[in-house]
């Protein structure tokens, strides 16, 4: 299925031509962000956490300790709702009204399952640290049993998502184009700054090239 | 009030010596971050929406069309979390158990009022331009009336909030130290390229020098 379905839940309405439900698209933002946030509701109160993620195939991973109020809560089966932000720019109008943000966002809804599994655990934590930094997985102890069952894993199926988009230059009121105020884009993005290698590591071991040549862009 | 109450909402079960309730601790994470993500929840189902804000003293200002699901539902006085979050690097440990991400996030609970105030809503317009891009204010058109009817904002007092953060080296299992893996900490950090003039700008003017020195660290 080349897109999602547009459902009430998931229909862009303030702004649609913003919206995008094209899966292929999609999944690229989910693919380049690794922070996602959750929601989900107890007791009326709705929660929002931050946590990572991988995606394999047409399902987003989540996991962590089993005592996490997230986990504990969204493993029961309840509805949720997960939102990947990538921020790309300031959008900087001659008007205060037209600021904006240059922005590619997804939000997924559904319901997760706990994975059992032994074979698809061992899989969706090899994708976590793929996933947070191609390349890693190759090099580190893998999971031993007590630590495969310390992690509890959580299954989202992308059956109902969109994404919202914004690129490009600011939108001013007509009449505002002739005042002197500069106008444009400031681009942002996530960087990172030069290795810090573990006070602690006993021997002089080259830094990894994925972590030099670290990039979230494919 | 120099600290956030600890209730059992925001009381940080999981690694709870990563939990921070200083006021001032978790200012410095709302001002140095401009988009958080929305949790309300609408016919059982939680929805997360990314936008942004502003805080001003022990509140934080939410504002868009008033067309917009997220709004139209917070402004109905329903119980809201948000949540902003900081990343800070990816850190790299021996074992892939023990991978984890530097961040500092902010999780505010509370129910949001509707500003109809005109002074109030125009106090709230220049912190969100401020908020976002320091110095800007002063340089641009203002919101003229009509503008101001088209813009709901609403305020989320800061009663009940807690912060979460992790910094510094992996934290590996005795034994795994000895393994020949390289280890440490890969920073990561949100920087602005040069800035893109708006193609459509009509005379030659100089880059404000917020712009160019633009940094989110105070």
């Amino acid at each position: 299925m080349a897109s999602f379905p547009v459902t009430p839940r998931t229909l862009i309405t303030r702004l649609p031509k913003r919206g995008e439900y094209d899966r292929d698209a999609i999944y690229q933002i989910l693919d380049e962000g690794f922070i996602c946030h959750v929601g989900f509701t107890v007791d009326s109160q709705p929660y929002v956490i931050p946590t990572a993620y991988a995606r394999v195939g047409d399902a987003l991973y989540l996991h962590g300790s089993p005592a996490s109020r997230m986990l504990r809560n969204t493993a029961q089966g309840v509805s949720v709702s997960v939102a990947v932000t990538l921020v790309d720019g300031l959008v900087l109008a001659r008007s205060a009204f037209h600021h904006s943000i240059n922005y590619r966002s997804v939000v997924v809804l559904g319901t997760a399952e706990v994975i059992s599994d032994e074979q698809e655990k061992m899989e969706a934590l090899r994708a976590f640290t793929e996933h947070l930094i191609p390349g890693r997985w190759h090099d580190v102890r893998p999971p031993h049993q007590l630590e495969l069952a310390a992690t509890l894993v959580l299954r989202l199926p992308l059956n109902e998502a969109s994404a919202k988009i914004r690129t490009g230059p600011p939108l001013d009121d007509e009449a505002d184009y002739d005042l002197p105020v500069w106008a444009g884009v400031l681009p942002l993005r996530l960087t990172s700054d030069a290795p810090l290698a573990d006070p602690k590591m006993r021997s002089e071991l080259e830094v990894p090239k994925y972590v030099t040549a670290y990039s979230r862009k494919k």
